[in-house]
């Protein structure tokens, strides 16, 4: 990957326009010049550890490197695609202004080793801010699931409402598949944390370099056992990646929940303008725009995935100029991370819910009935089957007489039943039904407490909110 | 798809900042003003000629239209994303110019067929520009065909060498599948030959409209004959999605040939330096850029493809806000299906083949041996099974004595076959070899002549090169 | 690709049986058994008649191939890995059953040829059945469509109920989507057309084969130009994957709709028990199986579509063994193709619309607000913003009132809006909504009759069901 | 998810032929008997131990499924599709084995977490295969580098010969990418390790289980904190295929180079007639089908791991019947696991490496150049582009004599170089070149001790093969 202005000697040709638009990669890799500069000045003092160039040629590159960073970030520098990348550019600048130095500067390493290096270095930051969001994700709902412990929610399968839970119990279930994706997250960041500094082309280095010094300074964990893997390898890149899809997978579920929950027909919650749209004139019309955006990026972010993916397969070891264009899938990918957590973040702050006509819903759909089959079956050791019947005569006496199942009188009950059994009234009341169910991790009153408390555990909340206190909803907009 | 500034009233909320940066899409879709320029002052124009707007409002419009477009083409305008999208800045800055009548162009349509109908416009446009590179690029390699009729290439199976064809042969091979591309292009552009305009958000307008005089003035062929269909439809970003897959599928396969045949190893073809790189001290390293470069593309490009069918799958009907992403696919797709045919026509004027080289690549591996054996077969009725026998005693006779088949004596072929048969000069001839593959469509001279024949009357070329001139080398880089 | 035992002799060592378990393919590729049968009786044919076998080695070869597929057809054959595939075992049995003239039938072919010729044969039987079922449910949704005429049904963008539109408009707009792929999936039989036969291995054949003959007895409609090209194209496989992907992203569409509609709180359909399940003792939960299902069956095509475009990339020219595993993905699709039209037929065939559900929906979504601001525009002349400001002010008093726009009074709207305007009852009629909206293609009934009468003029019903017929619903799951 | 059988009652129909045909799973999901029976007989145990059922029942129920388990095993069960999945068909067996008692096995779940629960104990035991035959992969290669640490191998970029490497420094570039699938799949096994069990249809269950009984019994590491998410999630499912498709990307990648490295033009390694094919009569075409295969595997493994992706984006919450089909690519892309280690495993066994073949490549291309810059600039001093000048003089002046670097006498240096410096032989001899490579992780031979030593520390080789004995390979086959 040696630009055609390193090896013009022997050359005479030049790369055509049609090639020079193909291969250049200027205009999306300048968002590297942070970690190129930073990964060239911790070369370079190595370099002058090791005596392989003088105290003198570092202090130059040093600075020379600064003041080529200034002239980026205050927008002097003009990149040009003849110059094709910003290893290139930045390298042309130094040299402009510090002279011979400069051309040290690229002793003992390659272009092969210095871009795998930079992009190690980005996804390492790339993954520290998205662990930041990540956790402040985590820290939301368990807020908001704290806040909603009491409410009646329904769960679905197959979006058809099954039984009753509680709202934060619903909440956590969302919390518990975002600590995987931190987890992930994690693991992915260890798959970054080695550097490829030294690989030089891919065979090492003719020079006496410290790989572990240069790996320490630039806060690697590990270096690269095999300088051919070093320059080959891009699973670190996999697997962030992967964490992007997992991630957006379940944003484009827990967006599909909203977007179902927000239609006129559901109205068990409302989003305010922050991230809805609406209508003028049609005013229950809030069109759910954030959440259908958030589902629709989950698209983008598995496209980018597969083009790493398709990219890698079947490419000879090493270094192939295929591979330059990874930056592409991986840059957008890490803006569409940071999108996806703050639009999700954004819509639970401006998400208001209704448990009431959540728990109407419930009473239509006679979701009382398992209860009180389970109820004959352990309180009276009914037979699994009568009991569905038994409960199943209750619940079309109610569809023939517009009733529903918590408006049964006792006298109806004792009809029905032929007086063989009689119904505790806590079991036709929907708000007790969570509180029967057993076991860690259902969504009982006691359980959700136990999820709290793990949940707070694992993301180390220091100081909660006070009980009872729902985050604040601004109220012009519902 | 209304944005926030166009439903005021009711909603007090503003979008979030966060709501801001995901929803906005000016940052990608500028691209269509030409496009929506262009279909905003046709639907004006049938607006005023059904009396729904005036004449004057009409004038106005236009005119105002290309104000705003010599605006944004100057870098007059500025792109903001709280405008969202191009159609509200030009909408917004019409307005601005022409006043209320500015107002009156959204009458009778709405945002929803309004994108559809400019994105339909920018494909058509999109898919003519590829349809002209790719006549071009089968021009071309007709022509590099014509010009290696006579020269001797090896025709590969499992990157094994199999059998002598004719480097026209080979050539022409690429011809067919890219000339089914042209095929699948132009089944595309059917597709995005259909009017949406007049669908309005989904059920058609409230207004007199004449769709079928939009249709004609925009140069579409049909309109969609369902309206909920017209606002839903993205199929015709599909086909050329998959258009460009398939065509980025043949460039993977044809760079893969090239970067092999280029290898030190191979040296059956030389790249000049207007598509390769290479090395100031190891004059042999000529590193294939541009074809690793397109066989990288088409991971992007498949990835592409692949974000709008999962954006698409599962989605409700009609329009969703997902569906806004689909320009960020489908642009690059454009932008990547231009540089791939443009890149693998530029390799093609920069290649020089080395038959020479394969002819001894094909001694060296007994090319010979199956045509040895079907003329036994042939030619004395020697049974199947003993002719190959006859012809590998002569295979192994060569191994052992580091001969090549075409080297061998008339006598010692006599020895080996106990006298038993002579074989004619001809058929140790590794060059007379093509002329003998029998049937239409073979690697046979007279076949690549019918090849030509049709190939010229498909694609239409007028006037020819002198035969025998072979394309232009640029001497110096080789 | 040629098997072990075929290439003896020189080579004393095996497959390993790892290697036997990775390459065989007989546990898949038996179902090719019919279309392989049939394409050898036509090669030796053609063999018999370029006399280059004898008309009685044609006799028993047709007569032993015959006797072949009887026995593979009874279950006769034992389908073994170390045959690998179901070309050598065909070939082996034919073999031990007529003797040596079976080993004659492989003149002047390759298994290249062979494979690619029996792999064109079995897509377009693929795509002949999955045309007729496509037209069958075509003509089942115009149908459907044509008895729904005049059902109301509310247009839904966003998921957010938008306008009324005419159930039969809906029921259309899949009709043009589920054409479009018809369209599609003609174009890929063109491609599918081509015989490959004669291609060999691929270079062409060392015998006099008439390669239009065999095309003609085989039913396609053209050969192949280019011998590599034959045998390194998957262009056709490719086309029938895309099919078979947008078909199923269409039917991902419509299972979404579906089982949306079919949640307890929208309501607005209900599947028998034919495509559902459901709870003994919840009545109204009936979970949406086969639309699910089948929204779940288009990940897997997708996937398998992937597959191909993953596998095919940057693959060297002509054969290479990958390519082996490309019926793997084919074969399922086919499957898939077949139960996802048969299952959307099912599902159609078991639906009941619920249409007052939908005005009542409609009616609380005050959906006549656009039409009363529309009205006032076009009436009389009444400047946009403020036709919205007064419809939204009927709105707002509806809302305050808990009324419905359908349920003012004359008296109510002459207050509201200061005597200024009266307003005609038939704009407050939801039902009369969709014949005001104009255009060809919108959801008036006028357009609906259009697009009926071009569906028929296209799909050639001739036999139509006497207007009004519903299609028999079961009753006794309802 | 239950089965029509089971909740018949009020429901009168029955599903369609249509639809049993696409909703039954026991044509693949019969795989997971022996994990079902373990699961079911480990949750009766807890039934029995938390007093739900008797011990009378457990025992009876224990009994019966150890029996149905030896007639799935010995072939007595007939599948049949009314019967739908795996989980019904040992439940109905069991209850005609046992009577009644069999039908209280379901107490305290539903299918919902039954389902989950198999799929989690089939994935453990997926990966605790796929890690045995990985270490045994990592072995072999050790020990093949081991064996051939003194060997001289060519270092390659964009498949151009670049530097000289130790082939144990290539084969050990594998080792660490392998090590890092591991890894991965290490990860994998955590987050499979969780059990669902007790989470019931979503909410939990009705009965005081003992959810961490289970799960010790069933050997799970924790359960699932929250009953929603144990439902609905398949994040270890996806972790799982990210492990398959990454380690079949590697494996697309040495297989690409063995292919590669085969060829005739390369000649570097042959595989014996273990893993390829060859022809009868063309003794130096060696198919390399198996890795063939297995790069095409490749394409099938991130197919499946795809149509999972897809099947999720968008799916509401907890279970939908869309994910019945995440076991169809769950279970092809274990197996291709499985074939993809052994496959390459085997390949390892069958394959010899030419390094004096790669030492002509390397002469030929004048490998030495860089070396010879690198030690003038060392030795002497001189300026980086001085120094490539010098050298590129001697390359020219071989170029120009046919000769290669290696031949050049002292006295032609001497002359070419004015006499200004001299050069060391061993500058000019390969073979000493990757001891000159610096800094950890080079291809010099202490780093590559280095490597060994560190990578036998990470899998724990207990006993070593005596020093320098290569793997036998078969001598017949070469």
């Amino acid at each position: 990957m040696q630009s055609s202005s390193m090896w013009g000697g022997r050359f005479s040709g030049k790369p055509s326009s049609v090639a020079e638009q193909i291969s250049e990669s200027i205009s999306f890799d300048n968002r590297l010049y942070k970690v190129d500069i930073q990964a060239s000045t911790e070369h370079a003092r190595m370099l002058a550890r090791q005596n392989i160039i003088t105290q003198e040629d570092f202090d130059a590159i040093e600075n020379g490197l600064k003041m080529v960073k200034k002239e980026i970030e205050s927008g002097q520098m003009q990149f040009s695609p003849e110059l094709e990348d910003i290893h290139m550019h930045i390298e042309k600048r130094l040299t402009e202004v510090i002279g011979d130095a400069g051309k040290r500067l690229h002793t003992g390493r390659s272009r092969n080793d210095q871009v795998a290096t930079d992009t190690h270095l980005y996804v390492r930051e790339a993954i520290s801010a998205a662990e930041e969001k990540l956790l402040s994700l985590l820290r939301q709902i368990l807020e908001l699931a704290q806040s909603h412990k009491d409410d009646i929610w329904a769960g679905y399968t197959h979006l058809q409402i099954a039984q009753p839970v509680l709202l934060g119990h619903y909440l956590m279930s969302w919390f518990w598949a975002f600590y995987r994706d931190l987890e992930l997250l994690r693991f992915a960041r260890r798959e970054s944390m080695r550097s490829p500094l030294g690989a030089a082309a891919m065979g090492g280095a003719n020079y006496p370099i410290d790989r572990d010094y240069t790996k320490t300074r630039l806060g690697f964990e590990a270096i690269y056992e095999n300088s051919m893997d070093a320059v080959a390898n891009r699973d670190y890149q996999m697997s962030f990646h992967f964490f992007a899809t997992r991630l957006f997978i379940h944003i484009s579920r827990i967006s599909e929940d909203f977007i179902f929950y927000s239609t006129a027909e559901a109205g068990y919650i409302r989003m305010s303008d922050a991230v809805t749209t609406g209508s003028s004139i049609m005013p229950q019309k809030k069109n759910p725009d954030i959440a259908e955006l958030l589902r629709g990026k989950s698209a983008r972010v598995i496209g980018n995935f597969l083009s790493l993916l398709v990219n890698l397969k079947g490419l000879p070891s090493t270094y192939n100029r295929d591979l330059q264009e990874d930056k592409v899938y991986l840059f957008d990918t890490v803006d569409q991370v940071a999108m996806g957590i703050d639009g999700l973040s954004e819509i639970l702050r401006n998400i208001a819910f209704f448990p009431d006509k959540m728990i109407q819903s419930l009473e239509k759909g006679f979701a009382q009935a398992t209860d009180i089959a389970d109820y004959l079956v352990s309180a009276h050791g009914v037979a699994f089957r009568e009991a569905h019947e038994l409960s199943g005569r209750l619940v079309r006496y109610c569809e023939e007489n517009a009733k529903t199942l918590g408006t049964l009188s006792d006298g109806e009950i004792a009809e029905l039943w032929q007086g063989k059994f009689t119904l505790p009234r806590e079991i036709l009341d929907l708000r007790q039904s969570p509180g029967r169910r057993q076991g860690r991790g259902s969504t009982s009153p006691q359980s959700l407490g136990e999820q709290f408390a793990l949940a707070i555990s694992l993301i180390g909340i220091k100081e909660q909110k006070p009980s009872g206190a729902r985050p604040v909803f601004r109220p012009s907009t519902l």
